[in-house]
């Protein structure tokens, strides 16, 4: 190497430049001179409320705070690891064993490893090689494969490694397929109200149209599919051609999960108006009440007893995510997701698009391939892996009851039963003074509610608002992941009195 | 959890449904119904030879192939672990650590990991937390300081964390900013040619002008600011309004490095018609012949000898990856950017959009705080550090220095010296013989000869017309990272015999 020049070398260098330089400069950019598409973009999950929450916990880490409380608690996002749930050993240890395979070369392997847990890496290590080197845009081989058979036996149905897309997250997955199918304005997502806002955040971005379809929060928040049709009539008569139906089960933020018959008349209405479904199946592993049945299922179900094709030409993109479950590893950022029934020209465009960012996190890649692989029964890991998975399950499964008992008891307040998910989504009647309240502060009625409860309690949670709720409704999304119930009946007495406050 | 419904169950309740739906089902999409500004995007580095090399290593893996190579050499994309590179000690037994910190409590820990390791481990797991929660958007507090403090030491002037922003690799960045400064065609984006394809692919998704700019290869592929300015003036006659200078020092496909005077008259050029630099700096490390200095330090002290404010407003973003270098871990996905200058409206913006992916793969931002803070020398695993990276560095350099001397070795050939980054980009005279074959087949002529190539040798390089280049030249861009250096022979074998073959 050369030798490097020194700061007064280079400074003279730059002296001479500096004294024949005439020019008058330009002024910096603002925000308003942005991608308008992009300002339009809002996100609620990070929105103003968690951002509050963050100035908060800062000022909770200076002694002298005033504060009526001593720690916030994130019910915000779902964040497991955040929130002190344990990772899966059995996840993390073949992990640590991929980044670090010359690890299996030490004579005390045995003394740190289960024997199944070597056996199992060094067989990944083979199909999967270094975690360091970029994989196909597709995702690896060998987990494609993995994943297709998982959903075959998930579904009763044979899937193919080649219609397997391993992503950065689901977010990548969407981000993909929403930018795919953006024409511009004139074309339209139909959205489920209320929605996990990526949906309408990466539909601004793309300046596409979100044609909102309303749950029906009173009967457990399931899709009229009659409706669903009326919107479409409607849309393509306004000139805007509805191309996509995204469907989330189990919901976020409802928490409630599909029937199959409500899954069968979506996809009549896909098939009848050409709309790709993508199907937001990220909660499938978290069930506490009910069934999950993938869209893919039910798809393949109708192809078999229809003899006369009307459900041939369905195109369906069912996402999943190493992000919840019981894994709950987000920051490992592992996706994938099956796409069916879509011509070839397309699959090759999702490809390309995917090869721009090269590829999909290697790491994030092998933790999808070992939630998907979990240890056999007759496997020394196994019982480990079961209680662990075991207890967080419980754990979610009595917070959710806890919760919503705890929402019932609440004057004014409705909430229907979490069946699956992270999420309860309580509806909140709130007086005229909250709405005249809230509207002097420049807030929604559910924003200021959640702006009062975090002030007073430290809890944050996120406004109905962030996510689409019908005209004159008011509600607040919580997780279900802080620890302890303390917090939730620290929240009850805050609405009594927030109630009394504001009584008209 | 309530008992599953049977596939007879699921069958039943879906019979009648299907009996009493009629309607007609539409047609599935094809690749031209999707957003034009998708399929006009091009990423050449994935692109057809690529691809053919991976139908030619199937084949090879068939006993009765009747190829006249045994292996395919990847010499078209920078994967270095792909190729056999193996990672650093040091990064990977951290990683490890950090997805099994359980691992830190077996009592044979201490004949496994060096002391050093267990103590920066532990530090890190403090700092950081679990790998597997969602961090900041912005990335992890921590490691932000940690790049802030790297910058500040390899520049001489003060960074701040608050500027720092961490990335799924560096592509992401790319995307983010991009993005965001286009508002379509009306929108240019100063992009040098030869280019690393991401810039023109991104600009294709966002509908957004390409403003090319030739560099001189004659004078070691530098910038000629006055041709620079002449675009900008003729793009803004033309409607076209620049926004956006993009800079990739060290060059990609090029390896050439810029200098400070040079980067010098690009400031001006930026200060003078507002636009936002992008310094892709991510082969920072990967230096053989002169010195790197960053755009930020030519920055820092054109605004220390400049009392009248010229630079003062000069938007900079630089981008670093911890796929290149010595680390070369691609598939981890580690990034930072660094914002300086920006306007804090358009820095909330850059982050609400990071937002939306949520965050950065964590285990890629722990890898990030490892590359800038790689062992003390007075600590344990520093020798086997500096041996490693040392090896891969001179390893590199002398299958540079071989690749550079056999390509002024070959007929038709000249190649400059690299001096950084992984590439060669050799010139090749080619006949009107090529290019009338090549024209044929519906290649261009250096298309038809790296196919010819990868044919003959197995060696897989990359046309430079994926890469841009001045009209009527023709270039291949090969990586330095292929292990050995009997391909480098075949290559100049395989060259003789084309050459005597179209030989006007």
């Amino acid at each position: 190497m050369s030798p490097v020049k020194s700061q007064e070398e280079m400074s003279s260098i730059l002296k001479d430049h500096v004294a024949k330089t005439t020019f008058k400069p330009a002024a910096k950019l603002v925000a308003s001179q942005l991608n308008p598409h992009a300002l339009n973009a809002k996100y609620a999950v990070r929105g103003r409320i968690p951002t509050k929450a963050e100035e908060l916990r800062t000022k909770l880490a200076s002694e002298s705070h005033s504060l009526p409380f001593n720690k916030i608690i994130n019910a915000n996002i779902g964040n497991p690891q955040q929130l002190d749930q344990k990772p899966i050993t059995f996840y993390r240890q073949i992990l640590s064993i991929l980044q670090y395979p010359t690890i299996l070369e030490n004579p005390f392997i045995d003394k740190i490893f289960p024997a199944d847990i070597i056996e199992r890496s060094k067989f990944l290590l083979k199909n999967i090689g270094s975690v360091g080197a970029y994989s196909h845009s597709q995702g690896i081989p060998y987990v494609r494969k993995s994943v297709a058979e998982f959903i075959t036996k998930r579904d009763g149905y044979k899937a193919d490694p080649n219609d397997v897309f391993l992503t950065t997250g689901a977010s990548t997955a969407v981000s993909y397929l929403l930018g795919l199918l953006s024409l511009g304005p004139n074309t339209g997502f139909l959205i489920p109200i209320p929605q996990y806002p990526l949906y309408t955040a990466t539909l601004a971005l793309n300046n596409s149209t979100a044609l909102p379809y309303y749950l029906q929060e009173e009967d457990d928040w399931s899709i009229d599919s009659t409706k669903l049709r009326q919107i479409i009539i409607d849309s393509k008569a306004k000139g805007v051609e509805p191309r996509c139906l995204v469907v989330i089960n189990p919901g976020n933020p409802t928490g409630a999960i599909l029937k199959p018959e409500g899954i069968a008349d979506l996809l009549g209405v896909a098939a009848e108006f050409g709309l790709v479904v993508i199907a937001d199946e990220v909660y499938q592993e978290n069930i506490f009440k009910g069934e999950f049945v993938s869209v893919k299922k039910v798809l393949r179900q109708l192809q078999e007893l229809d003899t006369t094709g009307l459900y041939k030409d369905v195109q369906l993109a069912s996402l999943h995510s190493t992000s919840k479950g019981v894994s709950g590893e987000c920051g490992q950022r592992g996706g994938y997701m099956e796409l069916v029934g879509f011509d070839q020209s397309v699959r090759d465009q999702v490809i390309k698009i995917a090869s721009i960012s090269l590829c999909p996190v290697v790491t994030g890649q092998a933790l999808v391939e070992l939630m998907i692989n979990p240890p056999r029964p007759e496997e020394e890991s196994f019982t480990l892996y079961n209680e662990e998975t075991s207890s967080i399950h419980n754990a979610l499964e009595a917070r959710a009851a806890k919760l919503y008992n705890t929402f019932n008891e609440m004057e004014g307040v409705t909430c229907q039963e979490p069946e699956g998910a992270m999420y309860c989504f309580p509806n909140l009647s709130l007086s005229k003074k909250v709405i005249a309240a809230a509207e002097k502060e420049g807030m929604e009625a559910d924003e200021f509610y959640c702006n009062a409860l975090l002030e007073n309690t430290g809890i944050c949670a996120v406004p109905g608002s962030g996510f689409g709720q019908a005209e004159g409704t008011w509600h607040v999304r919580t997780t279900f992941l802080a620890p302890g119930t303390e917090w939730i009946d620290q929240w009850k007495a805050f609405h009594a009195k927030f109630m009394d406050q504001y009584r008209d």
